[in-house]
This record gives C-alpha cells, structure tokens and sequence, in this order.
C-alpha cells in the first residue's frame, strides 16, 4: 500500500488514456503524457499498450473452498449429490483445509479478473485468512443453520457474536478488504428465531446478510405448505428483507414476490450456471426486469461443486445466453447488461466504492489482453468481454492500488496448488479415493470403449 | 512430416505413459521408459510431466471466417442480425479477406485444442489455402444456394464440380488434411433440383454433404406449408438422406423425424452457443438419445458472429448444462457424452481416423496443463475438461504428426492477428465503420452512465 502506479498507454473504452493510482485509489485519468518525465513519479509503472483497462469483476455469491470438491460428484440427481456426496466429504473439514482451499478459490478468481467475492462457507476464519493474505476483497458470512434446534439456535448467535468482533481485526489489517456478513442458510435450514435474529443483529450492526432464496421448486412448495406464503413474502412477514439483504438465486419468484423485492430494495443474485448444472430453473430476469429490479441484480458462480469452476467471465455469457434461450428473444439481456450485473450493480449491493474506472475510485481493476484471439477484431469490446472471451484474457490485476497478477503470473501459486493437491488427498484419502479413482477408471473405459 | 515425436512420462485416463509418433500415426503407447536411452530415437521429445494426453477436438459446424464479424452485431432479432449486418458486410468479402479471417479461426482453434472443423462459406479457396497453412484438418464446403433459379443451380453445380477437381490438389497437398464437402445450405435456400443433383453427385464421389437442417420453428412452419411435410420427412422423399448427411442444428424435431435420421444413420450437428443466442431452441438431446441417435450427435461452435468464439471446451459445457436445464434433469448428458460428441462420435462422422488416443491411430492429440487451475484438483479428468476447463487448458497441439502448438505458442501467430485485424478495418472502413465506433461509444456510454 501507499504505493503508486502508472499505467501507461491503455485502451479505456476505445481511447488511449494514463491511468495514475496513489495508495489504494484512482487519482487521474488523462490523455497519454508525451515523454516519459511522468513515469519516474510513479513506483510501478505498466505499460498498457495492446491492453484495454476495465473494472475488474464482483462473485457476488460462492463458497469458495469446495474448489476442493471441483469434479467431485457430478451429473447425479440433487439430493444424492447433496446427501451422498457433498455434506460427508464437508464433515471431515478443517479450518486448515479451508483455508487451502479458499486460497486455490482466489487464485482462479485473481487469473479470471474476479477481485471481490460474496462468501458463505464453513470454518470462517479459513475463509478470512486466506482472503487476508491473497490481496482481494470478500464478504465472508458463516453458514448459519440450525435446523429449528433452539440449542443449535442459542450457538450460532454465539458464534456469528464472536465472529463479528472476530472480524474487526481482520477488516483492519485488510484495509477494509475484509467485510463481516451473516449467513442465514436458507428458509428451510434456519429457524424463524433465528432469522429475526439474524434481521436485528444485521439492522444493529449494518451488516449484510446473505441468504439462499427460492432456489428451487420444491423450496417454494415446502414453505407454501408450511407457512401458508411463498419463500419471499415469508421473509416480508418476518420484516426481514432490506437493502442489505444478498438473496442467492431466486429462480422461482411471482410476480407478487417480484414487487416485494423491488419495495425493499433486496439484491438479487443470479447464477445461471449453477441453475443450469442443477437444473433449479430459469431465473426470470426479464420479467424482474420489467418490475423495476435491474439495477438490483448481480451475478455469482456459485461453488465449484456445482459449476465447476469461478470465471466471471464465462458466467457473463451464460447469463445472456440463458435469457435467449429462455425467453426465445436474442435480444434478451444484452451484453452491457450481463456487465453491469458483474461490475457497477455488485459494486452499489456490497457498497464497494469501485465497479469501474473513475478518478476517486478504489483501484480494483483489469488489464485485458487484446492479443487474446477473443480481442480479434475488436467491432465492440463489451459483446466480446461477454460473449467471446473467457477469464484467460486477463493479462493484470489491480485490488485495492495492489497488483496481484501481471503477465498472468500470480506470487506463490505454485504452492496454493500444491497445497490445495495435498489437501485434497488428504480429505479423500481412505475409501472416498478409491471410489473416486473407480469413477476416473469408468469414466476412462466409456471414453475409450 | 515423417517426423518422429516421443512424448514422455504424460497423463493418459490417470496412467503415466509414453507416447510414440512415427509420421503422422500413434505408433506405440508404452510404461514409461526407466532411462532416457529411448529419447535420442525420436526428433523431437516433450516432457509430459504435469500434462495429461487426450485427443484433440472436432468442431463439426462452422463458417471459420467469420471470426471477422466477431462482436460485430449482437443482441439483434434474428432478421435484422442477417439482412441488415451479417449479409451486406458478407457481399463484400474478397477469397483474400476469407484467406485471414480463416487463418485467424484456425489459430484460434489450435490454441483452444480443435484439429478438424466442418466447414461451409464463401470463396473456397481461401478456407482450403488457410487449412493448408495452419496445418488443421477441414471438410470445407462451399455455400451452394439457388434460391430456386434455375441458371444459378446450373452455375452452382459447375462450380462445386469445378471445386471437387480442385480439391484434389488440395487433398493431395495437404497429406489428406482437405476434404472436399458439398454444401446445400437448407432447404430453404435451395432448389429441390439442386438438392437431388447434390445427392447424386455425392453419392457418385462418395461426398460428406454439409447441410443446415430444421434450425428454426419458422423453417419447419414453412416446409410444412410448401410441400405438406416437416423438413426431416422432405428431404427423406427426395431420397436425400444417409450417412454422408451432416446435418447441423436439427433444433425442431418430431419423434417420426428422428426415426428417419437413425434409420438413415444421418450426423447430427448440435450448436448449444449458438442456439440460445439466436433463440433458435433446444435441441431434444435426450430424446434423441431415446431414439438410438446417440453417436450420431457431433458439436459445434457455428460461427463467430452467433456464439462469439471457437472453443469447444466451453460448446460442450454449454451443450451438457443446456440439457439439464431443458429437461430439469441433472443427470441428463452427463460429461463423457458431451466429450464423445466432440471426438470419437465426428471422428466417425468424418472418416478422420482419429478422435482417441491409441496405437495405430493418426496423431491428434492435445496435451493439458494440469497446472491449469480448472484442473485443481482432479478428482475426475473428463469432468474437469466438460465443466471447468476452457480452451486455455491446452498447451501443446500435435495434428497429422505435426506440432502446431507448444507451450500456446503457434508459429507466426502475431502476424496472422494483425492481417485479420487490417482486413477488418478495411471492410468496415466506410460508413459501417463510423457505425461500429457508434456503437462502442454507446456501449461506453451505457456502461459508465
């Protein structure tokens, strides 16, 4: 930190442009300097021709560590994924497990151009560590779930207590980059208690809050049955829905529920991938679009069990194409829009002063490689971030005035694989592995065969 | 060629192996060898450690030049898209303007792991001279369309003979990495005597034939309305059908039409990207798979201007989460299905003998970066190279026994982007040109407003 950069040369929006930053913000934009007397001014200087700047990209819902869990169990029906698969191999982690993984999570999102990422996973201080030492931001909310078991109940509250003090520490010696959220699991994991808990502890403190919501049909069906409303108007009984509510996924929303959203101003998050993979449904973006709640929007990976991987990038292009297909329209969530969802609308929900390039900004951004053939021909750079380019594209990057990758090259990432390798055998070491390396051997047969 | 190629101690379905090349064939797959005795044998030898070995990609539905237009008119109804964009700027195109803009296709393919490609557009000899160069494999087809005018079927049917004579020198030059295809482009745009005069003379040359085939819902509405018939069954009448018919898309099938295919073991093209950008509809996958077509079913990218890149990698995540989403599914086209349309199912398709890696095969093969973080861990290799990895994966590209990539370096790659790049710039230098930067402005605007 304190220190200063100057890019030198680089595209932004189609005109060449010096971007200076001191310490951890933009401080001037402005046409190319003539010589280079600039240049001895700044303590990094970079060279941005053939580079285009961009603001780098917001994961507005993961769970980081299940990298760990990449190509695990795929291809299997929801609940045994889920039961068989997913929740005994999560058993057996530790806080060290999750923080290797968490560390290999950041590592892809720093090559992909993902600087922030919204968190809710067990074991939070793995989590936080690993979010401390890699140089990017997140917010990081416990899993909160109780079940309905007031003893289970009464330990949570006790635990997201301490971790909200817990958290002070790391916000500072993050700079800020580490912000403290709660993680209520779901309407169907977590107690009303508990959620009213969670509402006044989270309106008390000014925290988000961070919650699955009508992620799948049978979710709606269950609460309908159970309390009489559908999941969204549920949380509107309990008055628990604000503008710092980060509701993950809302696949299955009425046009009732829609207004409720855009009443309170809920951000919404959508994971296209993950929906598909799962086969959860469509979420209807451009009817909720129509109810007001673009700007409310913001899109996710989801965890890598369910993806498999945590490219921006490539979610950008599944979330446009989705809505296409979805509502026979090519005209349907055009690129800009995908955009925004990944930059300026995650930028206002977590309330991170940046989401794009502008002087006064957080210096949170991207160096994109026009040599990528993604970038060949250039007729109009967002439909190409969008729809041609993965997150390989990304040459530098830029977190709060840190650069964390230049030339794709990353500081220590062949130990975070390394580890995460070691992790992973360690976790899957006695009869999970055989069965895992069973599955590669049929897998590989029926290739063959 | 003639060269001999050792590749040591890599990857293949979880075993460590050494890989033989004599010419263009896998001539032995061994247990690594103890000493490097073996080495000094081959010309060339790569180290295969943290690589793994798999067979390289078959794009089988493209139009490679395109990649011209890429980002050029996007987020447009699909009338508009054609008449008003992709069609006027395609009566500009020179054989030299398809020349680069194949060249660049070709390069974009290698660095994303495909060695063959189905393709059909304008002036032949461009698309045949670049497949030459990039050393790739092609079955390129000219777009054959009458539009029911009877001097230009006459025209058109010199022309394809005139090229199928050309061809041969092509074939020839190229080790037999050329074959020539016909191209009736649909049946739509094409007499129903230019069709039968197409499937006589393939049938008389043993001739793959390329077609577009029940893309749309409109197509199907007006076949039925013109000959009293859907279009599979039209083209079943004319006796059109067998198993040189490459028919892309088939998004809009009846049951009785999907009889027809497997009886007359007709390939099948699906364009996941393409079709939920354009909002063509969804292939019934499962279906399909219900009615014995399963091998039958290739991968495509289409072109640029529909979907906006090459990379296969990314077509067969999009095919396998299309079809879980489509049927609510998530067990529907697991990994390996989606990998066996994209190498062994076109291998067949094509008559290329390639698509696995195995002794006595020709060599088209990929090696892996297994430090590529899509591939950390690897709990299951095939569902890491369908669901995380894209096209970056790749780090070496052996095709016909020659190395076209290692280390992502392609041999004259800078000067294949910058020609693309002038060609661009010169078609679009008018008034288009003054739209394009129009359009990026607004982008601009839209993004930063």
């Amino acid at each position: 930190m304190a220190s200063s950069i100057l890019i030198k040369n680089v595209l932004l929006w189609g005109k060449e442009r010096d971007i200076r930053i001191e310490g951890n913000r933009i401080v001037e934009i402005s046409e190319p300097s003539s010589g280079d007397a600039r240049s001895v001014e700044a303590e990094f200087v970079i060279d941005g021709r053939k580079k285009a700047a961009i603001p780098s990209l917001f994961n507005a819902h993961t769970h980081a560590a299940m990298t760990l869990f990449r190509g695990y169990a795929d291809d299997l029906p929801l609940h045994e994924w889920l039961s068989e698969k997913i929740w005994p191999i999560e058993a057996r982690l530790t806080e060290e497990d999750v923080y290797w993984g968490t560390r290999l999570a950041c590592l892809e999102m720093t090559k992909t151009g993902t600087t922030f990422f919204n968190d809710m996973y067990w074991h939070w201080h793995g989590t936080a560590r690993a979010v401390l030492e890699s140089g990017l931001r997140a917010a990081i909310s416990a899993v909160f779930v109780d079940f309905g078991d007031p003893t289970a109940t009464e330990e949570q509250k006790r635990r997201n207590e301490q971790l909200f003090s817990a958290a002070r520490e790391f916000a500072k010696r993050s700079d800020g980059r580490i912000i403290f959220a709660l993680g209520p699991h779901a309407i169907y994991t977590v107690s009303e208690e508990a959620l009213c808990w969670t509402r006044d502890f989270a309106e008390k403190n000014d925290l988000l809050v961070h919650i699955h919501l009508a992620e799948t049909q049978a979710e709606v069906e269950e609460c309908v049955k159970k309390h009489g409303k559908r999941p969204v108007e549920f949380l509107a009984s309990l008055d628990f829905l604000n503008e710092r509510v980060i509701a993950a996924h809302c696949v299955h929303l009425s046009r009732k529920e829609m207004e409720i959203l855009r009443e309170n101003d809920v951000k919404i998050v959508h994971n296209p991938a993950s929906n598909m993979k799962l086969a959860s449904g469509v979420m209807p973006y451009e009817e909720m679009k129509r109810a007001g709640l673009r700007k409310n929007i913001l899109l996710g990976t989801d965890g890598c069990a369910s993806n498999n991987n945590l490219d921006m990038f490539e979610e950008m292009k599944f979330a446009s194409l989705l809505q296409k297909a979805h509502t026979g329209d090519p005209t349907a969530m055009p690129a800009h829009e995908a955009f925004e969802m990944a930059t300026l609308n995650a930028a206002r929900a977590f309330r991170v002063d940046a989401g794009e390039i502008a002087e006064g900004k957080l210096a949170d951004l991207l160096l994109i490689d026009l040599n990528n053939e993604s970038f060949v021909p250039t007729h109009n750079i967002i439909s190409n971030i969008v729809f041609a380019a993965n997150g390989n594209c990304v040459d530098t990057v830029i977190c709060n005035g840190e650069i964390l990758m230049q030339n794709r090259h990353v500081k220590g990432e062949e130990e975070v694989r390394e580890r995460a390798r070691a992790v992973v055998a360690k976790l899957f070491e006695s009869d999970e592995r055989g069965e895992s390396e069973g599955v590669r051997k049929r897998e590989s047969e029926r290739v063959r065969g």
